[in-house]
């Protein structure tokens, strides 16, 4: 089994850019990824891409062909789509085919095009990773789910919506330097607590972004690593894929991801690692609330006491594991299809210590990537380390 | 390595069902495969599924999840997309996946719900399969498209519609006694040559129907059949996946489909024979032109030399090569996301001896299945064989 090492990422700034389309996004953050490894194009073996919803933004299907093409790479390509998880499973099945030695130098990564449809046209777009029978038909978008969700968990363990207003606050602050982010803008706890009701108890300030951006990683086997003498410290250690039902209402515990506490255990258990190993995390607030399912299922802390976290300061820049350094979904953006291998690239840059925010986590050796879809009817794990 | 073993296949039949939704397509479809494999649910590790145009046609995205629950399955759910080819590609990664040993049983399979759009609809949410701004926004359909590549073939190689016709004719008689097909009615050269033109030279008889269905296989390691006592004597031996550029005006020639040719060769290098090897075979026919380049693609037949494979018999069912006994896409159907994997369910029957036209291929060891995307700008080969 090889080794699998992350030999370049690149980004894409995350933000409101409607006149660009998907193909125009994944070029510049492809592009970035390759000379960032230092590869040649005609290495690449293949592009696994992630794209969520290019059928109802760009009425583009089959973009595997079309981001090779952006991509300069001559290689078969598959699209991958697991709504806002969509490039996160293509790294997953990226990482299994470079370990089975069969794959060298893989090109993953994810685009999504979002803002060009508008807030409302977006916000029905995304309803599509919920179930549109028993679902999306009843009234329920995102913001609703998640809120029914953080109902559950104050019901269950307790906490407010000021807890909740410190993870928005914690991920803003983290994204002030990073230029990728979609905002550089410090907010305060009564400017989230302030800010107009999506659904209650979620509030504007508790929301990400409506984002365009993509998002691109090269993975190579240490094999070729060592032979073309590419510098590429971190690996991706562990990978694990949890799913679960679909729809809410068909769910034991609305205040749990179970799907999470399972991609988190395989992971763990793919890499020898455990939670107390873990240095760094980037998780998916897609809501503020989300980062709080998604402490507590990568094990960072128990059931019921992630509320209180970021308002603790567990969790913030110096805190003992610092979440969301990038800006997480909340500041950095969420361009679907694109989050997933942006968080990816994110960790690695924060691991060499070439990230802004790398200060932090300076001697830093292991950390972990939690993308989710839906309201966790999918989630992906993966552990990246630093190799020894 | 793992040898790759597929335990069961199932299918709905194709066919108009507007008011069945695509969970309802899958969940007969995987039962079926479930039932032929004879496992347990509880035995499946992951779904891996292929569907193209759910966020059009039923407002749904994220049909992993959806579809894990349709099969009763717990497993975590991926879905790939890759137009026309989306289940061959999940075939792939299944095929990949099962391999490198660290999984021993995988359900793949694929859906799709098409006929409650209507043909207009059906055909602009077709269309996200080819570049939407430099083919679609010219009036481009696949239609078109597709008599684009029959004209530079004429021209190129010689050959005419009669040719073709032949082809539709032969397809239309090796569904007369398969119930899974949408069509089971004889049809004349006559009959193809004088029903309405679509797109000259391409003629209704010459494309595929729009259609309904589900397709499912379970594919198992070896290890796995053997300490169950499951009898799964076919085994995948060969996969391969080729790409070329997205647009048909990029390409050097539209008469010649090297992601085909690709594929085909990393397919029967995978799995150590070749083009003489093969005794049966499914290829992709959403028109009859895409049989005759799937057919030289494959190897079967030199370039310029499919055209009248069909005319001469060659590829009938008493032929040297019988292609596409289970009436291909013409007359089986083509429910895009099913297709891939119907086809390896229809290959597998063949080959086990339980397909009702197995007669034609008695004592056949080796088969090869060809899934294409768009104008071929993905295509998948996957090799079968019974194994020793």
């Amino acid at each position: 089994m090889s080794d699998v090492r992350i030999a370049g990422v690149g980004l894409t700034r995350f933000g409101e850019f409607p006149d660009r389309t998907s193909r125009d996004l994944f070029a510049e953050a492809s592009g970035a990824a390759i000379e960032d490894a230092g590869i040649d194009r005609s290495d690449v073996e293949a592009l696994f891409y992630g794209n969520f919803m290019g059928a109802l933004a760009e009425h583009q299907g089959h973009q595997g062909p079309l981001m090779a093409e952006a991509a300069g790479v001559s290689a078969p390509a598959t699209r991958f789509e697991s709504a806002c998880c969509s490039s996160g499973v293509a790294v997953r099945e990226a990482v299994k085919r470079v370990r089975n030695g069969e794959t060298d130098v893989l090109l993953v990564g994810g685009a999504e095009r979002m803002t060009n449809m508008g807030t409302a046209g977006a916000t029905e777009a995304l309803a599509i990773a919920a179930d549109d029978l028993w679902e999306v038909r009843a009234g329920m978008n995102f913001p609703g789910a998640y809120a029914l969700m953080a109902r559950a968990y104050f019901e269950e363990y307790g906490g407010s919506q000021e807890d909740l207003a410190h993870v928005a606050v914690k991920n803003h602050f983290n994204a002030l330097e990073n230029e990728m982010a979609q905002y550089q803008k410090e907010i305060t706890v009564d400017d989230v607590l302030e800010a107009p009701t999506v659904s209650d108890p979620i509030g504007l300030y508790d929301s990400c972004p409506i984002s365009d951006g993509a998002a691109a990683v090269v993975l190579v086997s240490d094999e070729y690593a060592r032979e073309q003498g590419i510098d590429a410290p971190v690996a991706v250690t562990g990978t694990g894929q949890g799913g679960d039902r679909m729809a809410l209402h068909d769910r034991d515990h609305l205040a749990r991801s179970p799907a999470a506490d399972f991609a988190a255990e395989e992971a763990y258990d793919d890499a020898g690692v455990g939670p107390d190993d873990v240095e760094v995390a980037e998780v998916h607030d897609c809501f503020t609330v989300a980062e709080v399912l998604a402490i507590e299922s990568l094990g960072l802390f128990e059931v019921g006491e992630g509320i209180d976290a970021a308002r603790r300061g567990e969790t913030s820049h110096d805190g003992a594991v610092p979440v969301n350094l990038s800006g997480g979904l909340k500041a950095k953006g969420h361009p679907v299809g694109a989050t997933g291998a942006s968080q990816i690239a994110e960790l690695t840059s924060l691991l060499r210590g070439d990230h802004v925010n790398s200060e932090h986590v300076e001697d830093a050796t292991c950390g972990v990537a939690h993308n989710a879809g839906g309201t966790v009817a999918s989630c992906v794990v993966h552990v990246l380390e630093v190799a020894q």
